[in-house]
């Protein structure tokens, strides 16, 4: 485990910087994260602090103990090339397990970590997983160039795989990540945009939609309403509508429905009326969310920084000055 | 259109129902979407009001022009046919576009409506397609039993599928859909539950890890909270934990954080604040929820029910009687 001291500022680090904890917690839940993380952002100010990187009384220290402390950089080195050769050992035992098919590939499907939203589907041979695995970048096989593909090689659009599962056949793969950017060529956010509803009901015109889930098609739902209200389009009667003209309203409802949340526990009530209220504090809070212009996804994000520690900790590591 | 008095009716029978709207809404977003209701679900109460099906009033009026009645229901049936024609030689098209591969078949994944959870992944044929859009049950090809699939058919456990979605190549097919049940034959929730993570850290050890996004990763992380709270474990000092164990401090925090939140715009601070404290506002409904045992699926279902239509018409469909 990581000592606490570390923790802390670890954690701060993470929730500043957006670093995605999940991978190191995920890949390297013991104190190898510490190492990693140093390895990986040599320039983290906070981190510094607590692991004795060259500071002014870090380099008094050393000056002190030269000798020492090159042995124990030497006796680091030689402990993390021991543990990267586990770590490729065991990655290799994985690797063993899963059913390739005649032509030696898996399906492989990119998934968003924060938002759920497929991102794309390939097919991955054993070197195509094994790469994905020790760079984190996800990769495929390309079956008409016959060559190893990363996705993001050409366009900087990498999707940072931070875990990987393997489906009870063992022979389809998700890579759960966070894409630097667009997924699909088109330039779209994923490969997946053509609704067989769209080309059944319209098939002469050309519709682009993503296949959203509930919680992003409320969202986008919002965004329209409030394209409408910008826009100066009357159209039908809309609450969205009312909220996002009357600022004073929509908090206010936000503040009742909040209290209504509360009460469904404070009085006891059915647990369907605690499911309907917090339906309703969901949406009128992602109201605000649309006239403040911040997406579902910039919320998760915070949050999958945060809950990779204890609700306390990241409370004073908030407090702290790091 | 429908038109509105068929909207109201029709829109607060799938809020109470729990019936799928999206799936009406993006197969047969017309007048057909009443009909369509009618006939699959006979027994509505609210919807018969509007529709005419056999109230006392609409079989005093075919008494008096029975003649006439028949001719309308023999026009509305032949519409129906020419209707249904027209919806099958659509679908023809929309396969048409498909790429299947040298054994004719595309990569079918299957994704629920309101987790965004990957359910499972398999192959389609051309017919597996077929019969996916027009019975909206996913439905794959047995690769393995050079048959056609129908996922469900022996388990109950059918994914009803509410739109499909082609990728960019048209060789990779999503089902979004809403599950009727666990849907992998092992009983898990989704065939994904083994981690490259757990395998590679403790690869002796057998765990069941679902790629869980963001916001079930912090449903998760708050469930294993209440856990350790009811099962009386000290551990590490949590935040949850406290709030788990303090109802009064909870619902107190759940309404500041909500007064936090409208603050951000109340005076017009940062949109990064905006995104922390909804942050704060979910983290905290979510604590509440885990108290109450609801799930956030169980609210992004309210929500998928209640968002196809407009939150005044909603509204005023709660106050009515029906």
């Amino acid at each position: 485990m990581l000592s606490t001291r570390c923790r802390v500022s670890f954690s701060s680090f993470v929730a500043d910087s957006g670093h995605d904890l999940s991978l190191l917690n995920l890949f390297r839940p013991n104190r190898n994260s510490c190492k990693f993380l140093r390895r990986s952002c040599p320039l983290m100010p906070c981190y510094s602090r607590w692991t004795g990187s060259k500071s002014s009384s870090v380099l008094a220290k050393a000056a002190a103990s030269e000798e020492k402390e090159e042995k124990r950089q030497q006796e680091e080195e030689e402990e993390e090339e021991e543990e990267n050769g586990l770590f490729k050992t065991q990655v290799e035992s994985l690797l063993e397990t899963i059913k390739w098919d005649e032509k030696g590939l898996v399906v492989a499907i990119a998934q968003h970590i924060d938002t759920g939203a497929i991102l794309m589907q390939g097919f991955a041979n054993r070197e195509a997983v094994y790469r994905t695995l020790t760079s984190r970048k996800a990769t495929f096989y390309s079956r008409s160039r016959s060559s190893l593909w990363t996705k993001g090689e050409t366009s900087s659009n990498f999707i940072n795989v931070s875990n990987m599962f393997m489906d009870c056949d063992r022979d389809s793969m998700i890579y759960l990540g966070k894409p630097d950017g667009p997924t699909c060529h088109t330039g779209a956010e994923t490969c997946y945009f053509t609704a067989a509803s769209d080309f059944i009901n319209t098939p002469q015109v050309e519709t682009k939609r993503l296949p959203m889930t509930s919680l992003y098609c409320l969202e986008d739902t919002i965004s329209q309403r409030k394209l409408d209200v910008v826009g100066g389009h009357s159209g039908k009667p809309s609450w969205t509508k009312r909220l996002l003209e009357d600022q004073k309203l929509l908090c206010s409802k936000i503040r009742e429905e909040a209290s209504e949340l509360c009460h469904t526990l404070e009085d006891n009530e059915d647990k369907s009326r605690t499911a309907s209220e917090m339906a309703d504090v969901l949406y009128h809070a992602m109201v605000l969310l649309a006239v403040k212009n911040v997406k579902m996804e910039e919320v998760l994000e915070i949050l999958r920084a945060r809950f990779g520690q204890s609700g306390i900790e990241e409370k004073n590591s908030r407090k702290s000055n790091c």
